[in-house]
């Protein structure tokens, strides 16, 4: 059973709010955590359930500093604001931070790891602290830590389903033989998509996803950021081309590819009993490996609880 | 990187001989290699290509004794025997003499683990050793470092087709409407079934995976065996079943389930595109969890390679 740790939570989303929420079942301490504008320190443990009632009242969780959760005596800085690209700012330097102190970094964002994933591990390099990042890829389901159980190097490819708002639109075109326009307004009456949905529907968020994992496989030999990925979103697949693909029974999905060599995501015909036409918000990895043969993990992508299991999971398997 | 071990592999089967052909690509080295009348000691590393083509050739590994393998100085015991169960002899005290000397022990046989779960942890409890077991089962599947990962009273339910001989035979008798009977001779013909096919199409290598897993999500408090199983196989499930089942859209499989109150394997009917609908010798686990959602693992569940690189997988995760 690992031993409780203290945790500071930066990003009060759905993912660190959920974080927070969930720590004291997993046996650990949130001593600290903020929002874009304020934050809530208490070395003794913060009151969760009043920092995230307050959030959904008034917007903040505290009244102390957000710049007080980097200053303050925690174990692991769990990095949960929204994914920035480029030079991944303000996370990036969150980061550095905590390892410049020594301390452990678990991220859900996923900027760090995949524009600048060889400054991450050259500051993990000359730190105590180590840095996970389950969370950045695939939400609830064990990728980053079953890629680095098999060893990297021995694994070929990472190829799959990635991000829920495109499978969920793919999906309910083919179920329904509506038209993208028609079901992306579902989607955003439901929640799925988000107001401004390009990150998801133009493949944007499924190629960081393989961007990171990438930069897994290539284990340092080379460095891959979202500029190095071949990348078509779901933005121009016509309701026809959905319904030949069934008359052959098959279905369009949004697969992303990464391997050591690059990375690629497109719309891509697939049978339609194939594990990759997972329907909804599902995702799913088939890892192509030398000796274990093709594993296929599939699960919850994203949402708040999903995505807050794999940090706190990676905070359970910290040194 | 995991520092390389030195390990003793004691049986000679598909298993342990994959262990000893890939310990070296994994980093590791072999220094005692044992089948069930001979053995070969080395404690600079035994000549694996050598060890498994006499094995081939003429029966035997080496000409010391089964026993020196035992008492040889090594890191890591494979234990690759053939599962048996009740006291789960000899297994089970080769597993005690690693542990009894401070060592760690690797399972692929099940029966320590699906019988004498509670005797096995009270001595890695008293051990500097630690025991781990991914290669029983499941395969190349990663089930158990996924659920100790979860956290396993975070995990309701594990669910799932653990036998790929059962698997197959029904997945043929879907596919082609033949009779049980022909398409067991052809699973046989294939190497897919055994000569004496009782375990797998009665449900028991099915349910001993399950009884671990239980044992595994009981976490001590309570200790399940074999005959705690509620277990029914496959060969009374008649041809007609299947077809009846696929006028609906579904098909039969033979799910096993473990749960902290116990063990249930039995044919079930599943929609025809459900995870559980795999086909072929594949295998799948559904787990059912507090936070994370159902996450589905699936990939090759038996074989030689697939199951040495759990062990081998096992031997990297050993602290």
């Amino acid at each position: 059973m690992t031993a409780g740790k203290r945790l500071a939570v930066l990003g009060a989303g759905a993912v660190g709010g959920a974080v927070v929420d969930l720590a004291a079942a997993y046996g650990h301490t949130v001593v600290a955590f903020a929002d874009s504008a304020s934050a809530v320190v208490d070395a003794g443990g913060i009151d969760a359930d009043a920092a995230v009632d307050r959030k959904a009242a008034e917007g903040h969780v505290g009244d102390d500093d957000p710049e007080d959760v980097l200053h303050a005596d925690y174990d692991v800085l769990v990095e949960a604001t929204p994914t920035t690209l480029g030079d991944a700012e303000p996370g990036f330097s969150h980061l550095r931070t905590a390892l410049e102190r020594d301390r452990h970094v678990v991220l859900a964002n996923k900027g760090p790891v995949a524009e600048r994933y060889a400054d991450v591990r050259e500051l993990e390099h000359d730190s105590e602290g180590e840095v996970r990042f389950e969370a950045a890829v695939g939400g609830a389901i064990p990728i980053v830590s079953t890629v680095e159980d098999l060893g990297p190097s021995r694994v070929t490819a990472a190829r799959g389903v990635l991000n829920g708002t495109a499978n969920f639109i793919l999906s309910r075109m083919a179920a329904e033989g509506i038209d993208y326009e028609h079901v992306l307004a579902e989607a955003q009456d439901l929640g799925v998509a988000e107001a401004d949905p390009t990150f998801d529907v133009e493949g944007t968020d499924a190629a960081l996803k393989c961007v990171i994992l990438a930069n897994v496989l290539a284990a340092g030999d080379r460095e891959f950021t979202l500029s190095d990925a071949d990348v078509e979103g779901i933005t121009n697949v016509p309701g026809s081309a959905l319904e030949l693909a069934a008359e052959d029974g098959r279905t369009v999905r949004l697969v992303g590819e990464a391997t050591r060599e690059g990375i690629r995501v497109g719309p891509r015909l697939v049978p339609g009993n194939a594990a990759l036409a997972v329907t909804g918000t599902r995702n799913i990895v088939q890892l192509e490996t030398d000796y274990a043969g093709q594993l296929n993990l599939s699960g919850r992508g994203a949402g708040g609880e999903p995505t807050a299991s794999a940090v706190l999971g990676d905070v359970g398997r910290l040194g």
